[in-house]
């Protein structure tokens, strides 16, 4: 939990937007930004893109995910609808071709593209290239391909991980839980792992707890603690209405 | 989850603000509004009230909430440190006490405090009872406590849920997915019920999706579906960086 | 500007989705709200509806507005466009039929009027009921219209201020502000009319001024003041790169 | 106006967060920002800082400014009492010594404190560097002072502009505004010199509602235009309540 978080809402949410405006500078107040995926990384980059003045568009596979993205005030559509709409394409969806050939035909020139999923796949960059009359480096990890039309799409760090590429990964301050968790989770393994199967296993609350306990000592800031009657009335739900 | 995401956060949200302001005219623009617990519930008050304009102080006893709520933005004190600043109290916890004898003593005068929990018990009642030297009823459903110093505390419905005594529960295009997800539920076990423990289940996650793709329809959104070749890679995870 | 700001800005976003609430009991988190107007009063609106998780929807006739609403992340558009979306709509423009008969007929069926705006003139309410094949009163102050087709629109409180007629107006804690700054207008006309002529004056700055010392006062808020150094550097300009 | 608006509240915001990051790579969720200023650059800055996920405290000398400040949902108090709070500061108030020597007697540990006013003397350096220990460079355009208890202050730029510094200054989406409303006014100059005296002229609002109405264009959205019928409504106001 630690890691989804803070690590990928958050961390991803800065550094993506990092990314992208170092690479363009671009002026994201006004800008309609599409945010393909609706997971821990997509809402923490459509809220900071939203905080920062952008109208957001969310794209999305997922029923549920996609009702939550309407009730939290965002734009829902079909990508094939987006296309046509969006200044800026971000996608963190984790599967392939997410923006494809046929997406990238509907396009308005001058639209940037980037990607700040798991991998390079999804854009579809070889239906670009073979789409485009001509390719350059605009600046450096902003490749400007020209379609038939004259039409314009700038593409970032090559469909790769724009907040790495772009910026300079997660913040320090977060990433430290991220360790922190990793560390702890070493640890339990040392001490465990003689009751351990050969299988994933999920970080133990415990240590969730913990790190985030850390992090909010670091912070100065205090939290109540349950008191006794507290404790006694939760695990027993004897008293109601 | 259609039941938690939609009815909780969205319907909680609205009508909990609904409810207090219907029964005190209060403006939440600039007010310190103290939400104690920050589940599905708090956080859709939390997020409504900040939208309002509100400046929003959240207490939790769980470190992740805690520290969730810090990253989006929320101050997160404990409930002592709080009693002193709020101008609004809302408790959201499913807990015993929340806000009980020594926090009513360290409270400004005029303060509001009202739940939106699940019971009554959330609120100590019983000790703001003893505490006070008078009470009255200064509208309906707003009790005025004076305690020994004149210092005055208005409890809203008498500590019962707020959403439901001073608005009119969750609005009605709310509820139509909890129902929604009701009928389906009834469906699915008079379908089911001979492969069925007695125990209690989840929901299955079909009739969530269902709900949600119904509620998408009804508002008229279409979303994308995954393509053949998005099942493959994401059933195969082979390609990538 | 303590009129402008408060009573308008906060007042009145608060009390008009309030009076639309209390008539409706709609939930405001997904929809297309529709704010025609963005002065103090609509920008207001606009960004208390997005604080509910609304897809919030700007129309404008000013550029300069428009375009302020554009970079605050509204989608900025002709209400003959705006027609087809959205599920409220809201005037508050000071200008009339800003709502009129070609736009009813681009509406959806089911959709929601109300006007904030000054007068009842916003909203072309004749035209509507001269379309209307037929007209019930569904709830107090909601008239269900019916046209040719069977589509039905609600018109709130028969166009007029949807903030008196469906809630009680300005919050108490705002109007205090109103009044106080009309208290000590009128003081400050008595001490000077001698000077004054027979035209419309700005309330002085200084009464401002105080007005927002004693509501900063009022919530505790101590603030800061010029020291010498800085009065001496702001009335010289003499220093810097 | 389309100065103030564009450049300064959406320009300043954007680049002010990005030259901050940029220096420091801090992730901004979570932290207590403080904004010394809420003029038309102080507002944008905390919004967006807001939108980022911080909490954020204003400090002002302007008492409508103040509790406008407050209306909008921030924390307003003295920067004395700012002082001890803030994880990150930011001056954009045009005045002197706005963060002076008793400030940083109060700060903790780690802070980091910028200028995006108007010139480098918002912030005492010379008071800093004289009650330091030491100073070194940690990173180019970041200096480290070690008071005498071994707190450390981060101060970026040397207390200069920091979007200029660290980042690459307004965006070039915002500057176009900025350069076009400069190029139409040298127009209107030229034209109308001869009618002109030698004093401070504003902008004439033609000029404001051109360069807004072209960006408009540019983004492809059209808005609506008064009809003959709302222009006689407007000049003579004879209809209503």
């Amino acid at each position: 939990m630690t890691k989804h978080f803070f690590d990928n809402r958050y961390g991803t949410g800065q550094s993506t937007l990092d990314g992208i405006i170092r690479l363009t500078d671009m002026l994201l107040a006004g800008k309609n930004v599409v945010v393909a995926g609706y997971g821990w990384c997509g809402r923490g980059v459509a809220m900071k893109a939203r905080g920062m003045g952008s109208k957001v568009i969310v794209t999305e596979v997922d029923e549920v995910k996609a009702l939550e993205a309407v009730m939290d005030g965002f734009q829902v559509m079909s990508m094939t609808k987006a296309a046509a709409l969006g200044d800026l394409f971000i996608t963190l969806t984790g599967d392939i071709h997410v923006i494809d050939k046929h997406h990238f035909k509907l396009m308005k020139s001058g639209v940037v593209i980037c990607n700040s999923g798991h991998f390079d796949v999804e854009i579809n960059v070889a239906a670009l290239s073979k789409m485009a009359k001509s390719k350059r480096e605009a600046k450096p990890l902003v490749d400007e391909y020209v379609l038939s039309n004259n039409k314009k799409i700038y593409l970032l760090a090559q469909g790769r991980l724009i907040n790495l590429a772009g910026a300079e990964g997660h913040p320090a301050s977060v990433m430290d839980m991220s360790f922190a968790n990793q560390a702890l989770c070493a640890e339990h393994i040392v001490g465990n792992y003689m009751k351990m199967d050969k299988q994933v296993y999920d970080v133990p609350a415990r240590i969730d707890k913990n790190v985030a306990l850390l992090k909010l000592k670091s912070m100065g800031i205090a939290i109540d603690k349950l008191t006794n009657e507290q404790k006694k009335y939760l695990s027993s739900w004897e008293i109601g209405t």
